[in-house]
């Protein structure tokens, strides 16, 4: 069964969720195979970003400001304010899905890697994730 | 053994393929696990996307003609015509392969989450795809 | 068991590891299900794109580097030089993890597509992959 659990976010930004997929991960034993997270929403999403210097999650949120700026004139969807169209595009981006291998329980990402949500509403909200695992040969 | 499927695409522009991945999962059985779509081709993609309003895919598809536009003269490779390159470039910044949770042989999206194919040739194309199923713990 | 590799790149560019992946799934047996190709790192990425014309990748290369330009004075981060967060950019951009089918021990990879290790980073680096294989239903 997967497992499923909530992170509340503050707003926009990143939230290291490594700890929490790795938990899920070890709670289905010691498979090798895959793990799948998905988030069940379209204006957050997943990525797996440098985890050592915060100065690259500050510098990827400057950047994508300036190429998916709020209250761009090319949006006519604006119902929920200046960030609602920027946050649809950000999660299609960047995506809500990531599948990482696993080795007998355990994550096999690389020493630098990290798994994040990436809220894109200056809201905080409320997102529903889940982690699947996946036996392999 | 995975299910595959054709789209026959008008054009630049979204297809709603939802209701076919549900149905090739549905047809596996009443499997827990992942789905994954993958749709064999470098100038269309896939996205998981807003369903519920039209203006979303219409401003995605104005951003996104910004971002990557047609005849730009950067591009060398322009066979094809004007979007040649243009599609390339789209594909893979959206992907062509999806992963999606499934729970007793029903995909596991959110509310207001639909699965697009994002076709970025001017001219309707014959798109091929692939759903397969993998059983999770 | 997974297959791991490594892929010594010799700077920024493209290297086709599509025999590669292709060998690793081939040594898991004749599968079918699906094969996930992951890299341990966040400066370089994953992709598949066309597989016939170089002038695709050249053209791609071209863009890349005007929609994330090294120095930008956007980034604080620059700690190893004017391409360290442009790279960790590009690297969420298109992504570290791709899911692929499988049929009988085969990629079921369209005709035009290849699968590619994406470099970033100006000089050469070792770079870890992993080729885990999960049979399907």
């Amino acid at each position: 069964m997967a497992e499923r659990f909530v992170v509340r976010t503050p707003g926009r930004g990143f939230i290291d969720i490594t700890r929490q997929v790795a938990a899920a991960v070890s709670t289905a034993g010691a498979v090798s195979g895959v793990a799948n997270v998905f988030v069940r929403h379209t204006s957050c999403s997943l990525l797996i970003s440098e985890n050592a210097d915060p100065s690259v999650r500050h510098d990827l949120e400057q950047w994508m400001g300036r190429l998916v700026p709020d209250g761009d004139p090319v949006f006519s969807h604006d119902m929920e304010g200046p960030d609602d169209m920027p946050a649809h595009i950000r999660s299609v981006l960047t995506g809500v899905s990531l599948t990482v291998p696993v080795l007998d329980g355990r994550l096999l990402l690389g020493t630098w890697q990290g798994i994040y949500l990436w809220e894109h509403r200056h809201q905080g909200h409320r997102r529903e994730l889940v982690v699947s695992c996946v036996p392999g040969l």
